[in-house]
């Protein structure tokens, strides 16, 4: 019961040079289900990502980190990630980062290529031992159906609690010169990304340094990934990866440069997509709103009111009931934690209808002008707040009785 | 479906001298229904409350607020309290503050005192203009029917989703006086307070002087309906009073007294109750959830974690489910805010089971152990942190589809 989302299909994917990708069905969790992918990078590759900032970040995490830095003073480039669904390795102490060091061992080996070269990503239950035999099991298989055009059953292979598979694809022409971006996501709950979505790729062709990238990808998890919640769960995997693998014609060689810029407003796009994708598909999802708050005195607190709106499941309860009964929205501005605020300067929009004003109800307000936008199936909430120039925005979905169900039933 | 609910009868209630109460059938949201309450304190009474930290905080908060402070002055005690439930006059501007002073003015009139000894409340929806006129004219009924024996009737009136009244009663001897406290409160949605729950009175007889009473309400608050959370939305409205009105036997005369000390602990047993009858009562919740954090550096690392854990809604489906799906719990701890936080020095146990040891699954931990502690319906989680001797108790419910159902429907 995903909201508006796009129809993907497979050929709608372009193919990134520089980039294949394989999948495999192991049974790490249940039989005949995509749940091991494999992409494989050219040499030329560079690879940046963001992490979740859980304390309780999961093993995998742990080790790709570890492996991203090794990359930099090694001499030796990343070749390929690994992720599973079906487990999310997180929670399991010692023994869970020995699976992870496994996987990248046994892939590694596969590859000809150093164990450190790997990133391991996994998906899924916690606090359970990840099946590692399962998974080792599975990577010939993986490897052995690497081609370029197999991103939409990559965004399959990652897919937990998701009902479709997340993925985006898009060319642009920067300085004269083609550049592809394709990326996929996944995640659906334990959605309130802190640094990036549960899980995103994406790959272009270009050719980028690695310290460029770096500022690239930051830039994009916070104009996207970091822009969506679901139900405030940070999650213990969220890691999102950028991936840009230098077999295209773009070579991006400064960070004041208009390839910089233009390159990066690509990647940004992509991530919106792949970030409003995961919300569309949110657990029990019936509504996307969106909440847009303008005229703070920073950034930090319009975010603050946003994600007190998002988070609320008094808010996200009458979205899914389509009951403008709004002044739910103005309790969760009054508690976000923006001390000073002075709510006689307050106003509240529901699409084009304007609901309060100077704190209060707006006297021209008609309930049934909030009930007309409250049944629509996207809805802009807009608060201003009369005190400065920033502004912010979140995504987010309602709170359905599937969302309950869901997440009662996840491991049955 | 409350968990556990005590049966609570009008005869158990004792009589507080020196306060008699009074309610009417005022129709403000819906006829045939005690919606309006008077709580009428003999001359001798000293009033103190502790109000939410919502910035859009109710216009008779305000009143109420500014009304306590004069009669600090005025040398004129506060001789009334007023509630109506069905409308919570927040998110009502101007409109709202005049509303609630006619309220005021209405009855002091009828009482005989200025209305700067009237201290109003509301409870219900927000952002809607509240109905002054029915208010006012269902006053002269509530006063009518004042009496001491009125505790049950009284926390009928002040009910809006709750399902069943919350009261409790208990009579102490201190220094060889008795004295004899009753108290009420309501709230089931909208649960989670920042200086007192949606709404609390406690009534004794002893003699308290104002400074000491406002010591008081606060220590208690603190211990109490500081400590519940049911959806992690502060309400507009909250309010926790408590009334001394200097009837009987005791008099408390300095803070570093014996009479102080035992006092205070009856009255900080009295808010426990009425506030855990509120997460008893909370909406749609099955199961009653006691969070225990110990061995933290602080008690705000403690609280954070308690409510991260009792705010998670996937740690609150899984217990609605009764699905040992633990790791959200770590994760829960995890994202809390501790940045320091090591993990690998944190356990988790489930009422006598021990899950996790060393921040992974305790090698002898067993799912089916797991499983038989998450059928019940109370069940106490708790968390050591390894790093100091501090502690927290928070006090929660589960998320059910009930809970969707009651505010998805609210204002029907």
């Amino acid at each position: 019961m995903a909201v508006n989302f796009p129809l993907i299909t497979p050929g709608k994917l372009k193919p990134v040079p520089g980039i294949t990708l394989g999948h495999a069905e192991a049974g790490i969790k249940k039989p005949d289900r995509k749940d091991l992918l494999v992409m494989k990078l050219a040499p030329t590759a560079t690879v940046a990502g963001v992490f979740t900032t859980n304390r309780f970040c999961a093993a995998p995490v742990q080790l790709a980190k570890a492996h991203l830095d090794k990359a930099k003073t090694s001499g030796k480039p990343i070749s390929a990630l690994v992720v599973n669904t079906g487990n999310a390795n997180a929670g399991t102490g010692e023994a869970g980062l020995a699976n992870a060091q496994a996987t990248c061992d046994a892939l590694g080996k596969l590859l000809g290529v150093d164990a450190s070269q790997i990133l391991p990503f996994s998906t899924g239950v916690i606090l359970e031992p990840l099946p590692v035999d399962k998974v080792i099991a599975g990577l010939p298989n993986a490897i052995a159906g690497l081609a370029d055009n197999n991103w939409y059953s990559a965004a399959q292979a990652i897919m937990t609690t998701d009902t479709l598979p997340k993925a985006a694809s898009r060319t642009v022409t920067i300085s004269g010169k083609k550049v592809t971006l394709t990326g996929i996501s996944k995640g659906a709950g334990m959605i309130r990304p802190n640094m990036a979505t549960m899980l995103g790729f994406i790959a272009c062709d270009a050719k980028v340094p690695q310290g460029l990238l770096e500022q690239m990808v930051k830039e994009a998890a916070d104009a996207s990934f970091n822009c969506i919640t679901i139900d405030g769960d940070t999650s213990t995997n969220d890691s999102f990866m950028l991936i840009a693998t230098g077999a295209g014609e773009l070579e991006v060689v400064e960070h004041d440069s208009d390839e910089y810029q233009a390159l990066t407003a690509a990647v940004i796009w992509l991530a919106q997509e792949l970030a409003q994708l995961i919300v569309r598909d949110g657990e029990g999802a019936t509504k996307f709103i969106t909440l847009h708050i303008e005229q703070g005195r920073n950034d930090d607190e319009c975010r603050k009111i946003a994600y007190a709106i998002g988070h609320s499941p008094l808010v996200k309860t009458a979205f899914f009931a389509s009951d403008p009964n709004l002044g739910r929205i103005l309790a969760a501005i009054g508690y976000a934690g923006v001390d000073d605020l002075d709510v006689s300067k307050i106003g509240l929009y529901l699409d084009d209808v304007w609901v309060a004003k100077h704190g209060g109800r707006h006297p021209d307000y008609q309930e049934a002008d909030g009930q007309r936008v409250m049944k629509q199936s996207e809805i802009t909430v807009k608060v201003t707040l009369g005190r400065g120039d920033a502004s912010a925005t979140v995504w987010t979905c309602d709170l359905s009785h599937d969302y309950v169900s869901i997440n009662a039933d996840y491991r049955s």
